[in-house]
């Protein structure tokens, strides 16, 4: 630590409880407990940091802002690592209002580029994501993340990496990758072999400034909600959506959830209906009337010409007809609706109270579209938390929130969609844990089915099964052909099993050569099984 | 060559003249000449021959169909080099109709591809590029070669690599790295590090099969082709154009074409004009009223339901009034006209004659804007060939063509575009040379500016200044901070001396040892200067 404050200064480097807590914790059963937090402000110090690991054989964990909910959070893969923390690197270095991106750095949150762009920028929208507004953008987008606006597949609307190898060297990719280039964050490619999948998924390398490309606001812009009838199917569902997102209809990677997923957010199940494990066809049934949500429920949006987004609103309707009920909102509706009801539901008049509701539910999704993030999905962790110590709060931490991901791929069939529905949903049973299950069509070819499992941390008992839960699932869907869109922390074991690692820990030894950066992330090399650690 | 023949049979490696001279050939002014050539006609070929490059440590150079005509053709980079001939593995390997892909192996030509989709999948759309039908379609998306279709960016409309590394180990890329998988075809991505980009524009392994989105054919289609006003600014047109690219009222990479690209394709200069080097102002201009073209011209299309073209249609009229004139063509329209004037022009009515031509003009446009491959611009490569020695034969080594292209990028404005344009005019007017340029959206926020060098290859004063002007173009342009999408062998040493290689050079090391796939390729080496050599 002493050679990182030597090089940083004094107070960059720390060992004590306070600076290490935040990265210490966990949603997860357990995690390991890193060794030190190093926090650095600038590109030039992430090169110093990464060459005293070099010289002192210390491995490094980057995190750009931690919230990687779910994911492994800020908690390091092994216990001897170090946390790079670059939350302190948080400028949005430019925005081109005219080719519409911005360019960041790892600890710029969706809520500052979001606050940005207000100031800058107001006609572009920011992909985002229905997670915390506090988490990275780059982060994200590096991860593969995805988010409800057409450019939500994020990492294939970012451009041109800076990048900080194992060994200290800067390079950028794409454009990028020679000077002066004017095209570093217009497009992907560049001459020669493109690096830029590498440093995805990946401890490759530290990324320290990405472009991310901006949606210009469109001329009109129309939000959907689809409700599958009770009894509905599926697979009819996806059939009917695939031709639609594969022909440009749908312009967003649209979102279809389950009865449960869709609760999540507003309500947990009882304490009795909990001790009874998952919910059972009855639970689901009035759980779906209380909230008038279906046993699958879609979510998506139309952008473009008042022309282009009333067509392509037909052509969904007719192609949705017959499956269950569709309606559609602006946000003018929105507002229009809203300026009659909330006084109503005030006087306490309970159809407007249901109104104002409704609306409530509505300007979430609305918002997420629209590349305004907000946490409102966040209440989604609260499931099965037994007793809200801090009802006010969303931050998982402030409650025993507990969650483990799983997210495998699947083709855009609704044969393989129910097929894997019926795995996830028996793993997931067999465990006593509900299976809150989203698909998302990233493009017309293939899901991607997120499986949120949840649970309370103070549960001991229920932490084990959740646990339990993820490992096998993660190896049932590898097993079945679906193989996960990516993985947290505690999937890469599983990763390691499958597939050949072994030209990525190849091109791994090339880029860094001492295994300084995050050894064990991403199967280039076998991790150590997890330590029980402190929580 | 002995050993080559061991491994693969005795017909398979050969270094006669009748082997070789189909791949010492060029349409430079000069190209290296290859020391033999082994044919394999499967991925385990593939493996015995690279096998047998590492064993005798003899460089090979793959070459998928030799079609890549302008940039290398299918010439290797040094002499030494031996041909890995990928013709014979041609097989389109699955066509999914309902998830639109086909699974092709390196040999499978555009032609190929058509006709078993004709065949297999009527309804579905490859994407192809303007180029000749005898082309690869996996080596044009692997050197991130572009086309009409809104799939026009052919490396983002790929998935699933099978790859044979520089020691002869197989790998898939993406969801393909592990196995079983479902979704090896259908996204980017993969858990891990994406190692798909390394194998574009590379010498890092060799590209066995590759999954090739295909597009719906959309209820309605309608092309555009715009031409500027006299006197009219390209800066203006590409300021109204990107916003409509940017927010997809232009699905497709529109292309954007100078008046002497434009008439490459029906006539070439006298030889008087060719005398005096590049066509002057006079000269284009009575070129221009010949041919009625302007002196900037665009063509596109639209494709969705007939409510979303129309809307679309709209808009971009809107956009573009006063600039210049804009006329729809459809495939109904053009067999509407085409019935009743190629009567009428057999009859020699000289209107229906001009009619007739100016049908026959924007059928090949109309084709490759729907994914039909045809050979209609290849009559650009004549322009500046003195004599046709084959006039009917449109393959540019029946007639002495010569081409380089120069194809650098540059931020979607107007005054990036208008500063390249001279850049690029006053280049290739220095040499006596004329500036073919095209300009392709190729996404809302850059454009890539083809430059076709054209020469006679039988006139070696003309062929030095054309190897000349290349070379300087493509310095000025890098140096402008314009960097090149793509470069041709001829083009390596300038990428060498610009931007950093290191990182590639290790990765390359990494996952080709000994250095046996086309060293020299793609900047990860500095190559020696091409020599003199047999053309």
């Amino acid at each position: 630590m002493q050679d990182w404050r030597d090089a940083l200064g004094e107070s960059a480097a720390r060992s004590d409880e306070a600076a290490i807590a935040p990265f210490a914790r966990t949603l997860f059963r357990s995690a390991p407990r890193p060794a030190g937090v190093v926090r650095v402000h600038s590109r030039d110090e992430v090169v110093a940091a990464v060459e005293v690991a070099n010289r002192r054989r210390v491995p490094l964990y980057p995190v750009s802002r931690g919230r990687n909910w779910g994911f492994g959070d800020a908690s390091p893969m092994r216990e001897e690592q170090v946390i790079l923390d670059m939350s302190g690197m948080d400028r949005v270095i430019s925005v081109d209002p005219d080719l519409a991106y911005a360019v960041v750095e790892p600890g710029v949150s969706q809520a500052k580029l979001a606050a940005c762009l207000r100031e800058t920028a107001p006609r572009l929208w920011m992909p985002c994501t229905a997670s915390t507004p506090d988490a990275s953008v780059l982060a994200n987008a590096v991860e593969r993340g995805w988010g409800h606006t057409p450019y939500g597949d994020h990492f294939a609307h970012v451009a041109g990496m800076e990048v900080v190898l194992g060994d200290g060297s800067v390079i950028g990719t794409g454009f990028g990758q020679s000077a002066p280039s004017s095209t570093t964050y217009l497009s992907k490619g560049g001459p020669g072999p493109s690096l830029e999948g590498l440093f995805s998924q990946s401890n490759m390398g530290i990324v320290t400034r990405v472009g991310v490309w901006l949606m210009p606001e469109p001329e009109h812009f129309r939000a959907f909600f689809f409700t599958l009838n009770e009894g509905g199917s599926l697979e009819e569902v996806i059939e009917r959506l695939r031709p639609l997102r594969l022909t440009g209809v749908l312009q967003n990677p649209v979102h279809v959830y389950n009865d449960v997923r869709a609760a999540s957010f507003v309500e947990s199940p009882s304490p009795v209906e909990q001790a009874a494990g998952a919910l059972g066809p009855d639970a689901r049934r009035k759980l779906r009337e209380r909230h008038a949500v279906g046993p699958w429920n879609a979510t998506g949006a139309f952008y473009g010409s008042r022309a282009v987004v009333w067509a392509n609103s037909r052509t969904l309707k007719r192609e949705l007809s017959g499956l269950g009920s569709l309606r559609f909102v602006t946000p003018q509706l929105l507002a229009r609706v809203e300026r009659v009801a909330r006084p109503l539901a005030r006087l306490g008049i309970g159809a407007a109270r249901t109104v104002a509701e409704q609306i409530s539910r509505a300007q979430a999704p609305l918002d997420y579209l629209r590349g305004i993030p907000n946490d409102y999905a966040m209440a989604g962790c609260r499931w099965r938390v037994r007793e809200l110590t801090d009802p006010g709060a969303l931050d998982p931490f402030a409650n025993s929130c507990g969650i483990y991901w799983v997210v495998p791929t699947c083709p855009a069939r609704g044969s393989d969609a129910q097929r894997l529905v019926d795995i996830v949903e028996s793993v997931c049973h067999r465990h006593g844990l509900d299976a809150l299950i989203s698909i998302t069509l990233l493009n017309g070819r293939m899901l991607i089915l997120p499986v949120h499992i949840a649970f309370d941390r103070d549960d001991a008992d229920e932490a084990a099964r959740a646990e339990a839960c993820h490992h096998e699932l993660l190896d049932a869907v590898i097993a079945a052909g679906y193989p996960p869109w990516r993985v947290g922390n505690a999937g890469m074991p599983a990763l390691a099993h499958t597939g050949s690692w072994e030209a990525v820990a190849r091109i791994k030894k090339a880029l860094d050569p001492r295994g300084v950066l995050a050894p064990g992330r991403y199967g280039t090399e076998p991790p150590a099984e997890p330590d029980a650690a402190v929580n």
